[in-house]
């Protein structure tokens, strides 16, 4: 399955990613007192996405007629991880979150002058991306139908007021795609609309930061205010009322790249680890042949196995165009699970130096938590999991799973 | 991937086999003073194998020309899972251990003459057959160089002394396939030889029987004692002082067949689980609905669909000629775990009910759980999954696991 | 803490009883055909009781009147482990389940003339007792307020009917204590009330057994059906109506007296791996010296501290007199899947034996299964201990758990 | 158990240090490239200490004549978690690590010399200071024979040299007390020497800092370097070639006491989660009524109690002058994981909050992840409890072990 792209993409990340991101300790964001972003990260990213367009490696998940390579879901498996062995390698080949999972959505939800106004700029990487779904409480969280956001219709197209928060990239986002409610209220299962927005519109500021553990994405995470801004009928991405099916083509696929990324970085911890264990020694012996060393390594080996076998298992159900839902949502829940243990682990085995800024580890740690909880929580997903396993019991529906 | 095959599999499984396995409480192997196997338990084997035979169902493994339907390892994994799915349903498609790796260990490491002989009655079901490789302490257990069983040479042939233990099948078995010392000692890597004896040679006694918690596998285990039993040349199974690399073409793909065989009884306890718990209710909610049931409900959908992925992936590579050593050892060790827990949970899903033979689980429960100790603890494989983590990172290879 | 009738308890346990556990593999219950209980099972507990009594340990536990030691619930803690150390430990000392919890209920809740009639004979061992509260569903199971039994009012007394299961030691029991309904509906949160029965009323039949895993409770565990079966207004324990009350005086005290009963199983357990590890090699290495079997045996030394603590705590503020409730609803989910985990990994560190006759570990697998099913299910127990710790934070009483 | 010293911790922490904790986002140390302690740490230091000072609450763990209140250690307890509750509690009693470990071994193993000179300023927070074992590799780390520092005999006193990294509050310490080897070789169980070195010695430098993911210990964590730094004979702290022996003295208590206070810390996490989840709904229900979230809670109640209960036990032993190393290895194992699996799930059921800074809760996540590595990893703890296990095995003294 070792495409040539994805060994393209393991030398690039090796030979040019990695330099980079040792020398700047892992971190891309950086927080910022002024307007817009840090210049120090923008230059960054410019010097990343350069890096990765002369190689020839940019965006190859998308279809060749938008400068990529057309990958399956199944290659996007493999390269997508092997890119995601370094934080910066998912910059540095413009398939990083949020931008990668909106070319996606626009790819198969948007209208043709829609692509052209908005995939083609994103693709090219001459702007960047946010996704504004999630709200301060009471707002949508883990819940959708708890939407607050709302647009009134007003001639010519829309007027969107309400607050999203934890949007990442939206500081000098070029585009911002929204959640808003056109119909119903909090609650209802039904009544959102996805807007594009640009993101110097009228009405829409960016309030502030909200600081978090990991600092891989770029502009960060804020806090947005929308009052009254205006958004023209040609704003509207698929169908009014039809967000939350919108936001479906953008989900399972969204979820199973993450994961295809995380697991990259999992398995850079443990051959950090590997070169802790294998060049230190302790209690007589080499670190990497103690017994309780070996519990951990094969531990990971297992978890990385696992996480692989799980996202291949949902890559192929997409490319076969069927029903991935509960598939990726089991692949979410295991590898965010098991990428978090897998850094921790490989914390563990490097002792002091892994919990210090000597090794790229306890960067690594910090930046993966959140997983467990963004893209729905691994409580959310379990409670649906629950739900559809009943469910197809009911139904006798339960070997198909099997499938 | 539910080929054809998987679900007439599946229909004579819940048609014919389960109503057999109710009424028998899940019992297969019966504890016997008395020569031979218990009748009623030959008798219920004959009748199981009888119907998958009439069912056109038997040993599918196997090639068109001995009788079988020539199944790809990926295809055998749908299919053993679905035979699994009741504890007699292996027995009945003549596909249980250790028949069924025996078969495959002929099929590719005897000769022609070796495999009319034996593999010939045994992909009829006219014999059954036994592996003796575990030998009494200080023999060979988790460690197979501590083999102690020694095999003189004499004029044409060679003469087998020593124990073994916990060797499944030995009872009236037709063929007992046997692994014994041509040369070195004990702790030494090499110098076995594997021998095809026929289970009813002089100097060959089953011994006593050793009691286990399970009682699924056809005339349970045996202590056997070699006395000088006399085996021809002929009766050597590859060639002298090789037989730890002939147990090779067993033992990857018979882990993976055990795999395949407990993930279907792991998704039978969790059906019987969900109809539990959809049933019945308490604390004013049906207990399906409950978030610590859901917690269990999800966290096995989890653990089935990963030890799924993991048997596919090792499928894979065993069906593209490719090593799959490690893919299988990590495949055993998660699966033989997460069986474990799947059925702890499904007992505890079922309350009072779980641990009583009102309901299979109690059965069930016993039955896996030997399979984290069999075929190659959970701890030896771990520590052979980290050796071998730790030599490719010293030799540069370990992105190759992530073909 | 080891006081002097710990010592002693040990010494007994060492000495008389585990050469007749060993004698009798484990089992003292035994299916039986025939009225009444196996006459081998009746011999063997009075076998057990006479030597308990002979050494003048027999129900330790009871004030001085009553034939014990007056021991604390601190110093039971230290002497319950010590006879749990052997399955057949606390039926030797008179302390087994159901009749110790059923002792304490007598001895705190019932009047002199019942005490005299029903604690006496159980104090001397000259009968045995059962305890009936779980009905067949849609009964009192998890939830105590399904309850579904009837008493009604009768001029001098009351009559029962209604079923109840897995009613350990109903066999031959001199006195069966139920709890029935007096008035409301299933569902309701009172109206129950506690009856004294003698085993042989009219009215009162074992309907069948109801085989379990485990086979270390005197008499096993049955279905009863009461038909009309009359008892007496002398027969009613406590208060009519206030039987929910009455059960809470044997609910804490008696999850703890298991939890110290099966701790000292637990400990036989990793006394029988670690004899198992120190006496085999494998991997050039003596198995205890291997890191994967260290890693079992720490975990084991800290679940059985952790275990212990726990049991003493909470033994502490029942000798205090202080409200027990949450520290023994922890203790017991707490001990009852650290033992679960304690003894599965004494089953791993013994390898195939592990699951064989050959020790006794297997035996010790099967019976502490049910203890996270029994006296309240560990789901149930959280349930309830995230409960009070929520309402503990709304009402700020916190910090009262840190006394 | 909740004496009145710990009522008056609580409010006291409660009232005057949470502000402040909160007023600085729970930072406590500060990177700082110029030379010494960064001025809005050192003044935040002082504040706090005032504050304790006045409430006289200061260094409550000393002797009444060195200006505690005379604690036993069951006390301390009570008190250190009391203090824990905030992370700078501690800090504001005088009794943070390392500089209450330090009293502690001043305490008992200096001369009444060397407690004047060096206790004195501390038990009064004049000055604070360094523990100086751990070293680059291939120093001494979990194993302590790997020792490389060396103190040469010279007229008078002795010559130290060689490296010490990970020295928690080096920067500005009064008093550095080293390990250095007086004889013997890297290797070598014995030859080890303590020393107390004023923190501005000749020969002493402070490298640079090692930067990890806590900011909760005063002056970071150093990097030392000693060039032939001249000690005096009087700065022998105990004897020579016996550091390590007086080490022990301050090992198994300062394991407790940072088992105290992280417990604390994690109570507190706890809180903050509860706080969330009941003033937060979701799915039509308060979150704290989810079964998922309920689950969550009831673990991390029982992780709690557990902590509490195992550090009781080890201080009751303490107290009564009995051995606790096994007891403290033990409860140090256990604590250190709970703690770490407490405050990862009020993480989790914070949701999006608790990855950000709008909470405490991400700080404490990072603040405890050392804890596991820290005072002896988890694994170097494990191995020695199996090795201790074994040899009571071996010795007969299993049963020692449930005092």
């Amino acid at each position: 399955m070792a495409t040539e792209p994805t060994e393209r993409v393991r030398d690039f990340v090796r030979e040019t990613v990695i330099p980079v991101e040792e020398r700047e300790h892992g971190e891309l964001h950086r927080p910022y007192d002024g307007p817009g972003i840090h210049p120090r990260e923008r230059a960054l990213r410019a010097e990343l996405q350069d890096a990765g367009r002369d190689a020839g490696l940019a965006t190859p998940q998308l279809p060749v007629e938008w400068g990529g390579l057309g990958l399956t879901a199944l290659e996007q498996a493999a390269v997508f991880e092997a890119a995601g062995y370094s934080l910066f390698g998912p910059i540095a080949l413009n398939i990083a979150a949020p931008d990668e999972g909106n070319m996606h959505l626009l790819l198969h939800a948007a209208s043709p002058e829609q692509r052209e106004r908005w995939l083609r700029p994103l693709a090219a990487g001459r702007i960047h991306s946010a996704f504004g779904m999630t709200e301060p409480p009471p707002g949508t969280g883990s819940d959708p139908r708890a939407l607050t956001a709302r647009a009134e219709r007003v001639p010519g197209g829309w007027r969107l007021s309400g607050e999203k928060w934890f949007i990442t990239g939206a500081r000098e986002a070029g585009l911002v795609i929204v959640l808003a409610r056109t119909s119903g209220e909090p609650g209802d299962a039904g009544g959102a609309t996805m807007f594009l927005v640009p993101g110097d519109a009228d009405g829409l500021t960016v309030e502030r930061d909200v600081h978090t553990l990991d600092a891989g994405l770029y502009g960060g995470h804020s806090l947005l205010r929308f009052d009254g801004c205006f958004v023209p009928d040609d704003g509207v991405l698929g169908d009014v009322d039809e967000g939350f099916r919108a936001a479906q083509v953008r989900l399972a696929p969204a979820r199973l790249t993450h994961c295809m990324r995380w697991l990259g970085l999992a398995g850079r911890a443990q051959d950090l680890a590997l070169a802790h264990v294998t060049a230190r020694r302790g209690f007589g012996a080499r670190l990497a042949d103690l017994g309780l060393a070996q519990q951990h390594i094969a531990d990971t080996e297992i978890d990385l196995a696992a996480s692989r076998a799980l996202i291949r298992d949902a890559a192929r159900l997409l490319d076969a165009g069927q029903d991935a839902g509960t598939a990726s949502s089991i692949a979410k829940t295991f590898v965010a699970e098991a990428v978090g243990r897998i850094v921790d682990r490989s914390v563990q085995l490097a002792g002091g130096q892994g919990v210090s800024e000597e090794l790229l580890l306890s960067r690594y740690w910090r930046e993966v938590r959140p997983f467990r909880i963004y893209d729905g929580s691994s409580e959310t997903h379990r409670w649906s999991i629950a739900r559809r396993a009943v469910r197809a019991h009911e139904e006798g529906r339960r070997h198909d799973l099997a499938r």
